[in-house]
């Protein structure tokens, strides 16, 4: 299991796992959007002239509602997007399954948990905290083994 | 076409196509730097005290040509960064040609039409709305094939 | 060198610097994460109503120092994200090895020089400018050769 016909393989448990859970994290993303298009709408509160639905709404960017979906919205592109790419780099670096899959699934989970705790119930800290440190000690450590492996 | 050397090749017209739109894309996501340069020079707004070309400006965040461009950007880290990973790992579930290569255009010419009619020249809605989900709905179902295929 | 087991392969110089420079931006960009909150601690200033550790707190979102962080961050998801992925289509398109690794040395280093100078210890302009516009001109550069060749 060392040539890349083997590691991008699908036969390989460990880019299955990392296909799976990018794809999974993909439609989490994506859904940040509906999630802050309906507190638009629930709210009332939208960022360009054009959006407004009646001549006496004016644009609003201070909704407290809107700006919690869009803060986690964010948090996920600061996190996860970088994740996408280490993933794959990390799996071509022909890791153990049992970690690597583990790893996949802390940061698939992890950052699953984050958006329930941060922008659809509100759970008092430290679940956010707990949750984003999750996702982000698993990324640095594929991110370290990814350069170690890279240098040497 | 099932091999990882037949798949990630340009010989492989779902690979190219892929290849094509994320390079274009790549492209015009920078080029929404540019676009705020221009309107923050233009309008005199500049976030940083380093920037202020002159003692008589002050820094300034709510200049709103400056945050319509930023808007755009941003809405281009939302969507069109996450096409770039499905986009490749959708490549490699060996899809139709014909969808696949579909897909790719419409969320490479949507998302240039979401930039012409959000921070170009400003069309009233739906004409971002419907811009948007194009691009939106092709990710979505590329996602989810992608989580299927990885899945079982 | 032409076949994707050779191209994506740590025998490939120029895979392997790709790899080593996305690996180290990928730990810089989530740096930013650290920074953000160690300003935010310094500074008491919570985005969130259950950030906030003491009843005589409220939230707040406009400290110049956080704020400063964070639009060094939100710079990284402008540029370093597309690199990502430009980065390993310009390394499949064979590119020479010099030129490529260069490339990557460049976006790699004036990267991380503009952090310091944005968000460390902030150095007078042209310092932010110069760094930035050195790692957008390689991206452009990678993303125009990635596209010329997946056109023809």
């Amino acid at each position: 299991m060392t040539s890349i016909e083997q590691l991008l393989n699908f036969s390989n448990p460990i880019f299955k796992s990392y296909v799976f859970w990018t794809g999974v994290l993909v439609i989490k993303t994506l859904g940040m959007s509906l999630l802050t298009a309906s507190q638009r709408f629930k709210t009332k509160t939208f960022a360009n002239p054009e959006d407004l639905m009646s001549p006496k709404l004016k644009v609003k960017f201070d909704d407290p509602n809107v700006e919690r979906v869009r803060r986690a919205h964010r948090n996920d592109l600061e996190n996860i997007l970088p994740f996408f790419i280490i993933g794959l780099l990390y799996t071509l670096t022909n890791p153990s399954a049992f970690l690597a899959i583990t790893l996949f699934r802390v940061v698939g989970i992890a950052r699953i948990v984050h958006t329930l705790v941060y922008a659809v119930v509100v759970v008092p800290q430290p679940a956010r905290a707990l949750s984003w440190f999750a996702a982000y000690g698993a990324t640095i450590y594929m991110a370290v083994q990814v350069v170690l492996t890279a240098a040497f």
